[in-house]
């Protein structure tokens, strides 16, 4: 998707060759013409399967989910929590997600109520390294009956290896800006 | 808000004579025609204000804000974080905000280049009880020199003192279903 990889050029800032920092237009402050153009070009990759329902992950997936979800003939969203809430009880589906970026591990949530066998979910977020938050989210939809229609990334970054993991177990992953190397503060595109 | 107060009384779930469940449609999973509608209303409710940005915070805001902005000719949103993040740094501002639902009190941040003199915000939350989160967030947007143009909120629980609270400061406050009490399992609206 070129407009998101002149984007990721034009504004992201690359930290320790590792790091690649996108808070000014998806994860901290988010451009909702850019969220429009991305759930549009995900509507493009998955046209061919029926989606009914989006899963994402607290929080920066939300925003990207909500948007996406009006070119999914508006499918309802759920958002998987990483905390315990009071606000959450009855029957849920639960998988452990370790963050890199944040050091801990998430014991991530869905209500049971909210996904059976009947649905075919679109599991969309911001990024994909190691991808730990894919795999949990991948856990709860088989825990559910639902079938997985794929994952939708916004960016990949390749060499930290989730992408390839996953696409070996026969997931679907349709990334819009893979980043093949970060090193020397340069983004490579694959 | 009239369809938003029936989606209530059809799906709402009272907990403790206290605790409103929203989950089927706005806090967990995300009904996103209901969104837009809930946006189009913000948007009548402010349009005498020139907003440029919406604030919100992690995690149930951004949804609806994000489909908000749309009505606000897409003003970027910002949702404030509540963990630190290798993905944050630079200058932030930051605010304490206690959460009675949690039991923990954050230290909610938003990077300093995102709100400034020149930016007129409208806050945007799910709930509006005790009024700690929208307290944080207008303390933030104080301290970057920003004009509020004032608060949407989807939910009201008047009986909390949030509201009231902070229209005795001169705070504007637009809550789209104001509930009076939730007591013997019953949703009472104002």
């Amino acid at each position: 998707m070129e407009l998101l990889k002149e984007r990721i050029l034009h504004d992201g800032v690359i930290k320790d060759d590792d790091i690649l920092k996108v808070d000014s237009f998806l994860n901290h402050q988010m451009d909702i013409p850019l969220l429009n153009e991305i759930g549009r070009e995900f509507k493009t990759r998955f046209a061919d399967v029926p989606v009914n329902k989006i899963l994402t992950i607290e929080a920066s997936g939300i925003g990207i989910a909500a948007i996406a979800a009006q070119y999914f003939d508006n499918a309802p969203v759920i958002f998987a929590k990483k905390t315990q809430s009071r606000n959450l009880d009855g029957a849920l589906y639960t998988a452990p997600v370790h963050s890199f970026t944040k050091g801990v591990t998430y014991n991530v949530q869905v209500s049971q109520k909210f996904l059976g066998p009947d649905d075919t979910v679109l599991i969309i977020d911001d990024f994909l390294a190691r991808g730990q938050a894919l795999i949990g989210l991948i856990d709860i939809v088989q825990q559910s009956g639902a079938s997985l229609a794929g994952c939708g990334i916004v960016i990949e970054k390749m060499y930290q290896g989730g992408g390839t993991l996953l696409r070996s177990r026969g997931v679907r992953i349709e990334s819009l800006a893979r980043i093949a190397s970060l090193e020397h503060g340069t983004v490579t595109f694959l």
